[in-house]
């Protein structure tokens, strides 16, 4: 069985991870969806609120796992067995991070495998930084959501 | 089982082609090198001697399957019902390239799923052509060759 | 009246073309879609043809006119008077193959304006050479064309 | 009558806005500088400060007019009935940055046309940003201000 | 004599930093590394223990100079008759960055010559930056620090 | 004594060679202009035109020493006994082509020593295949070269 991990921070999940975790789903048997948990960072949502919010987008696929971490992804990545680490690509500069990301990895994690998924057109520019822009200007950012958490994102921005 | 395409002209098949073709491996269940038959290009080497470099360098690893194609790939991939499509992605420029091919793809072939896997630090400069350019100028290409094909290249290159 | 010049080869005239010209007409009063006839290349469809397929792309717009030109753009426009230079952007190549010319056109012509009017999301990866590629490989280029120039252009290819 | 917006944060005024605007004048009827006041930033110059110094550069020109706003840009053209966003691009980084704010902008304005002005080459390297920053090391700004504003900028500094 | 500066802040000192200096070495009589100390920022490593590293970095190479520099690099450089200044060059974005500054500095001091060393496969995705968020994250940077300050650098670390 | 060789076509000598000249001249003893005899181009200027031209372009420069190659500039490089190889970088995409070539003659040539000189904001945008570009369509090219070679290029240009 081929179990591929796909991480991230998801403040929010946006319809691009969706995307990612639909071809996930089509290449490998199971996607682990990671949310990091990074101590320094300030989110806009809450570990909680984006472990649900991970939840709800995917709910009812069995072949979909979410769980966290902290620290380096690489750490969680060979403590779990993962070999397979997903990237979403969604553009230049996504790429050139990443591929910097995948030479340290390698160096610390060499069996690990890295892919890149590129984005379609109608995500290749939708970013959770962008959103969060977006929102904290006064912008409706539902269009860019999944579908099946569109409600449930709304419902926890009126308290933020 | 999980069969993925890696086309390419492989002209000549490179270090870079071969860690493609590993991580593949350790991804899908089959790989198909689906060597490039452009009636409008004139390789340095002819379709004959690209198949047999292919064939000799995966020699012995019956996951790998070679077979060559004309006209657009994912004609070739719909016709034998293939749906997942490696690329190689070396750089920024191949990244690019590589994106707008994928979204016209995507139009013709909306099942296709592509991947791109990112060049480890070794191979991410080698390119067959930056090699022909360098065997053009009295280059030795050797070292970038996989290593159970180096002879049967110089061999092939004696005669051009 | 504020007239502006869009330049190209128009090898074929494109929807991301359609589009630029739309855009200009929201933007001033003409537009002169300018065809180069540059006795260096070889174009798939002839100095005719590419002149019709722009007529026939906008027929009915008395705002747009198709003039000709060889040689140098700026020198096109100082013979006509035209100060206004638009010029479609698709993407980062572009962008950098543009910015290069426009320092070029300044220094020879400094009452040039020049503008670039970005793609939208649909048509960010269509080129004319690239559908030259996808025609030569036995694609179907239809989608990509103006909509009411699909069964002119399809008739021009028959006997290419 | 055609009006163009021209939006930043001008923190300071430097002289590639200055281009920006001259090319707008010769494109437009009319430029509305619009002044962005993000509550969430700190600028450096105050919202008064920055809309004196945008105004004093182009003291005497009733084509240009001055405005401020709150939010997002395409919300205050449409409460407006602006339809004309211009954007200056210095460079690969500003391209990418605004042409994905404009696939936003479309999405939630659909009528809004965007275009970019390229930065010469006397320009092209001058930023706010950058600006900022030298000035904060110790270094001298001025030669990048428009001229007609470099002492009234001085005599801000000088409280800073 | 033909002295030349190696600038940065060294928050730590990394092998990509130390190849920067050897090359600096065979190109040049003298090597002044100059360490900013900029009282915006707040280094990992107090400015005494950046300098230390430095020193002890290339300990026993009389042509390598240790000097600490405030405020921007040209003043410090025309302060002290040093005109070739050497800026090590990663990556595409260290490019962009580099010459931006490149073309405020010749502006601000015409006799500085500018000079990019690039890194090599194995440096070129080492930054200090990277090794301080891996640090940060729990990983072990020990790899990418030049082999003599390793333990001296673990010892910093144990007090952060 | 350091040497260093500024390799190229020079299909024709630019503003842009020349200002990396003297560049090389303040960082150097001597500088070995080393004009390459490539069999596979056609260049505009044929190879001893390209030989005069550089002569002419730094004449009475007992510094500058002119020398032809063919094949590989590593081989050249090696074979004179050559260490220092600069390199004029005006853009992005000359960094990226360049840092590929660099690591392929580090491979071949292990003490080599590359550096690269950025061009200054008034020569970045030149390079001589726009100049060829811009000659064959009729422009006026005197602009872009050196002073002292400008009558000289114009009366080769009589006769192509």
């Amino acid at each position: 069985m081929k179990t591929c991990v796909f991480a991230g921070t998801f403040d929010p999940v946006t319809k691009g991870h969706e995307a990612v975790v639909k071809t996930c789903l089509s290449l490998f048997d199971e996607v682990v969806i990671a949310v990091g948990v990074n101590a320094g960072k300030t989110p806009l949502f809450t570990k909680d609120e984006r472990v649900e919010m991970v939840q709800k987008a995917f709910v009812g696929n069995d072949r979909v796992k979410v769980q966290t971490f902290d620290g380096l992804l690489v750490d969680f990545m060979k403590e779990n067995g993962y070999e397979i680490n997903v990237r979403g690509v969604r553009n230049v500069d996504d790429y050139k991070y990443e591929t910097e990301m995948f030479l340290y990895n390698t160096d610390m994690y060499p069996d690990l495998k890295t892919i890149y998924i590129p984005a379609n057109k109608d995500s290749a520019y939708i970013s959770s930084t962008a959103l969060r822009s977006l929102y904290s200007a006064g912008g409706d950012v539902s269009n860019y959501l999944p579908e099946n958490i569109t409600e449930f994102v709304k419902g926890l921005l009126k308290n933020k």
